[in-house]
């Protein structure tokens, strides 16, 4: 197979920096085309940006010139790590320009017809496309991925979806690295805890009713179990925790969730993609796993990790999953995404 | 008045050093007897104890010399600050030498005719000492106060109990001063959490329905509302944090959990009990607060701070609650009983 | 004595909140003026300032209107908590219109005729305001404190100074307040050490020989001594430390040093000044002290604590020392040198 | 070529994880032992260890059964991985029967027969073994590596040492995972500094001399340099930072230090041992680097990463260096020394 061309929206941010990592030595993906503010269009990519992750910057992408956000010289596949405030037009102008715009911005998610995708738990939502198509007169198209703590919560929440899921309360413990960068100052954080992250309750909420529901008519249909966040900035750097509770239809076992957590696959696993974890959901037994420094970065980033199943005395079941959320919860998510349009020919 | 002699029991430790900072320039009571292990039994105070708090050991302790844990020459009144392991047999022989064990150990907690005392929630449990001394023949007694994060849950409910609580999920971000010296290790909790405590959510249930409910024959009557606990572990200092959601029975406005936590006030307030915090919960209207490293030391570490007050889409309400686990959640919360008991005449 | 009424430039930076949580309750000092940025001038305080200490915004401000950073209303004594940036010529327009300006910023430190002032060190250096006043044409004037840094190696060397200091190496350790708000990226320093501080090392460097010098001809004559600084951030909240190496003219006793720095005073503690610690440099025997969380607000954070006394193989002495950053390193040297200046009749 | 079997004394503790990690996938060396203490004799290894480090216990050495530590069962060439408490005599006793001890344990790193290598510096120190052997009559043999700030200090001060080295000023910030598990209380270390590692400013000292000198009639010659350390405990999981002032012989220019530190290689590289780095000290020019959460883990955590290279004004030059304690300056540094014996011909 021959690599196809990529391009990143939002090359020079953070997220953008976590793009070109996962991306690096990626099997079809091969990123060729940087674009950014016009700041830094025109310059080399080493010289429009501070370098913020551990390691050098790859040298495949440090001389790349940056282009500015326009669809001139894009390829086709454009992935965007692009900051909110800019996200929504330039989107829309990719994907009626006939660009695949898959993106990590929280712009166009909530749209009935983008398809807010994790391909292990509701890869027919890609079919919303052809309504998206139709809806705008778009060649192109918009996909998107969720914020970071809710594919951690959807992700453990996915293998139980069978048991029928009514109700969730969620406690999150989310790292500093989900604010980009500065992000949270150190004076904020530092042997302390935060109870506030903008926004981030309501997506949480949304976007879990969103993934785990279904489609009909070119349209996303949400899930009706009812989901509480509370959200909460500690002082960890990578890997967000999210404390559950869970309330099922059915009257389910202990050994029915460890089993559950323990088979569950996806169209992903089925088809190999390459950055499809052989598991997506990892069940620890040992009672104090798992833990964002021991564990998110495992398996690439790309599996969510839950312990801790324990009977609940207000709703039926509780648990604490915990997931990388620069990676399985942003670059990687994306990445993903496009492999799966890729092996569904929404790339051909 | 008077000052009273008291004693403390296990005070070369962690929680020992909390107690004698805390007494530090009582106006009732006055530090004379310190007990602790054979070891250090005989030493001056300041050469039987690395002091581990800020600051250097008060002078008024450094030349106490240290006694063993035995009644022959403790005053009546003593703190007991001993760990687990070794406090049920010495309280008992304590209390059965006519002592006022007013205890922070969780050995004695869930018996049924021992009190478990928060005195702005439940002054009337201490009518079960009486129970307790015809039950068991003593002529002293036990009192204990709650596990650290108890307290903070159940301070932030308490105003709340008129509206009829019937269910609670409370996910905790406890600091690691909870766990004492060494406690939790820096490689376990530095840039990380760990979603396990022993022991810690069945205490948080169970604690919780003992002090919100009654007394009935000389027993200890539990509420019947359902709680669920997630305890963590995360890189704070000081300060316990509870992310809390809760169903009543009446339907209630926003404005009137509000007015329901900004007007709370109980017996310890009313008598204005030397550690009384003018204000045991304070409502703040930040989004982003209360927060441990910020909040939790104010009003001497003895209010419990609350915020986000905001709908839960699953139980009715959710809010944040934060307090001082070392003084308000141990310390200090032993000190505020004694105080109770001095002036309700159980020290005469 | 009647209080006097002091204002504050840059009332509403991080700096600022500093000066008006220590001027809280001054003695002699009325603090009746706030000076900021035209976009919070006419606003009350509470409302052109997010509080970030500890704690509520104290209520004696929180209504006080915020004026335009301009000679008309300000009170003659003005302590300056702004911004480098700016902080050049609106310092220079108030002194020349008779203020009385002491700052906190860096920008006039290092001019001949400006005084660094640590009180206890170089009270003398004070007369260099008459130079100021004529080689300026000025009727006020401006006084200075040194960087948070320095002061903590500055009052450490000062007790040592009678032996003849020749070089010094100092590395340091810094806390995260010290570059205000937002300041550092959580990203950049959580579980990490960031080797670089702009300036703050030639800072070091310039500012002790300049403190520990002397005065000729109107002038500052820096002292002779070489000081190397190598400068470092650390997770810490508050507290900076210094790893010090000295070489001294003569050969002396580790007993001559834990004398010198026990016996050390200065003026401000001969006059008892309201903000002077009773000991300015607290020496501590145990082997792993000071430490920044532990020690640096013990004296309400005007002390500086050194420990670990021991020989250097490479120059003669070695020791470690301990300030607290935002009070010693900046209000409170600020308010410290006013009441210097008043009880030398300087705001007469 | 087969590969060799290799066991480690001290399998259960910290470092003896370290040193399954390492080994995992090594092209020589095949890990077929474990010994530990008596309590864990005859326990699968999964069953004898509680695994600290990320991720899962690798699956090779979960069902190997742990032996005691004596000689009968154990492979030729195993690494001591033991405390500092009981190592000084197993050690011996292995090496009289005949195993070659490749030993990160400080025990007999000072005696004059027994080389402290660091494969790059000081090879020739291996001959060193054959007095050892004369000496104590001995068919195996202990060879040790350094302290983990110690190789930190070297590596960088190696390309350096053609300049003649005279005086040495190294100010440490040193990870917790340095002192082992449980190590470093939290409550001792969160947004803290620890101004005192026990023993290592001592062993910094005297390794770095023996290291960087030579040996003469089967004895280490020390090199004469002076060597002042100040060690300090800082909130970081990996990597010692060294901040590093250096007296030469000669006076040199900025580019001859950054070339020596560009271009240093040693016999490790030349052989390209299994886990030799390309370059064994990497010289950043971005102002703010190295630093231990961003660099230390990078090249398999086998280079030393330096930077800010300036000049000093007390000593000649002053830069920072950072690598990672428990690769390099543990288990890493160990595994390259036995790859530089084996290809020494030690192991035949």
């Amino acid at each position: 197979m021959e690599s196809i061309e990529v391009g990143i929206l939002g090359a020079t941010g953070m997220v953008g920096q976590h793009f070109i990592r996962f991306l690096e030595g990626h099997p079809w993906f091969k990123l060729t085309w940087l674009g950014a503010s016009d700041r830094s269009a025109g310059k080399a990519y080493k010289d429009a940006t501070v370098w913020r992750l551990e390691g050098d910057m790859p040298p495949s992408v440090a001389d790349l010139v940056v282009s500015e956000s326009k669809t001139g010289s894009a390829p086709r596949l454009v992935f965007s790590a692009m900051d909110a405030s800019v996200a929504t037009e330039i989107e829309r102008e990719f994907a009626e320009a006939g660009h695949v715009i898959v993106s990590n911005s929280r712009n166009h998610r909530m749209e009935p017809d983008v398809p807010l995708l994790v391909p292990e738990i509701n890869p027919g939502h890609l079919s919303l496309v052809h309504a998206q198509q139709r809806n705008r007169g778009w060649k192109g198209m918009i996909v998107t991925n969720p914020n970071c703590s809710t594919i951690v919560l959807t992700l453990a929440l996915a293998p139980l979806a069978k048991f029928g899921i009514e109700r969730v309360i969620a406690a999150t413990m989310q790292a500093v690295s989900g604010a980009g960068y500065p992000g949270v100052a150190s004076m904020d954080i530092l042997a302390n805890v935060v109870p506030y992250i903008g926004g981030e309750e309501e997506k949480m909420q949304q976007e879990t009713q969103k993934i785990m529901g279904g489609v009909a008519d070119g349209r996303s249909l949400p899930l009706a179990a009812r989901v509480s966040a509370h959200c909460h900035r500690v002082p960890s750097v990578d890997g967000h925790m999210v404390a559950t509770s869970v309330e099922f239809k059915e009257r389910i076992q202990l050994s029915e969730i460890q089993q559950a957590f323990g088979n569950y696959r996806g169209v992903p696993q089925e088809r190999s993609l390459p950055s499809a974890p052989p598991r997506p959901v990892i069940y620890m037994s040992q009672q104090d796993r798992p833990q964002p420094r021991r564990d998110a970065a495992r398996e690439n980033g790309m599996s969510v990790f839950v312990g801790r199943v324990r009977e609940c005395p207000v709703l039926d079941w509780k648990f604490v999953a915990c997931g990388h959320n620069t990676i399985r919860g942003a670059a990687g998510a994306a990445v993903l995404n496009a492999e799966l349009m890729l092996s569904e020919g929404f790339l051909d």
